[in-house]
């Protein structure tokens, strides 16, 4: 999965790089594919970290997944729940905080050595919604160990990100069941 | 995951109804999006079958995991490979005939109810390639259970498809490495 050479003028010196993949878009499917990225990573036994900002929703299958089996992959849930919409009772300050720290836990988790694929889960909507700066992300970005694969989604990536990113999917929301009348019951998204 | 509920005019006769979900685009992230949805679908106990079409290449990522974990998802790669491109060392008519194969085992293990979720992993091209029809398809889709939830993935998902799903999201490519130079080796794609 994902390992990739880099193409010398010689095609002698071959060396694995990390990628900085990016999946954004309005459409379902951004975290369902970095989970499915996981699993294959975990079927070629790599050690993979989800660290889910702006979420907070402990219930999720993945979470679920994750506990019934062994298998390589660790999720943090570090959110306080989406940002200035219905339902939420946090002060901005609070979600701000709760980013930062989340981010400073993936810092340090990325330069542990301990994961080969580290997910930052919903990092553009904390950007979209001024939880953290641009260059918070890029200074992450750009000290990133050079193996390591770093997958960031949500919807709204800003351009700078995607001009740093080596491989970027759009996620278009073509069809969604809830506008045709049929409405979530444990949840489409989890 | 994916459980959902008809909306009826009184709301008080609640049925599950399973979804039509399609995949389609040419950005990378369609397969990877069915197999995070079947992480999630067994983090909740629901069984899984993922059959794939047109692919014959058995060493990817997700075949090692579902060997590795009992974990109730099952993987069938039935195809002969990518066709009318370099190294398809088939005739048509091969290719026709495992498609035809692998969606009457399809059909077989949808009828059985085994599984909540079937995904038809790169039907999309069977299509497109014409080694289906489409009325073989929607035949499928339309004869499913009522609760099953059906994932079909692959670029150039025909027009009737998307009118037949309930949700549908396009991945497009914005961005993939093997444009600035950057080669597979074990293959991006596994």
């Amino acid at each position: 999965l994902l390992s990739v050479v880099v193409k010398s003028k010689t095609m002698r010196n071959k060396t694995t790089k990390g990628l900085v993949i990016v999946y954004t878009g309005d459409g379902k499917g951004k975290t369902t594919a970095a989970l499915g990225m996981a699993l294959r990573a975990a079927g070629h036994g790599m050690k993979v970290l989800i660290v889910q900002f702006v979420k907070s929703f402990k219930s999720y299958g993945e979470l679920k997944f994750v506990k019934k089996y062994n298998c390589g992959i660790k999720i943090e849930t570090m959110g306080k729940g989406y940002v200035k919409i219905r339902g939420d009772v946090h002060p901005f300050e609070e979600h701000v905080k709760a980013a930062k720290k989340t981010l400073e836990y993936a810092k340090e988790q990325i330069q542990s050595k301990k994961y080969r694929i580290v997910v930052l889960d919903e990092i553009n909507i904390a950007l979209d919604k001024k939880l953290l700066t641009l260059k918070e992300v890029t200074d992450l970005i750009k000290q990133k160990p050079p193996e390591l694969h770093l997958v960031l989604t949500g919807r709204n990536a800003p351009k700078k990100l995607i001009q740093l990113a080596d491989l970027v999917s759009e996620v278009k929301e073509v069809k969604h069941p809830f506008k045709k009348g049929i409405l979530a019951q444990k949840g489409i998204e989890n």
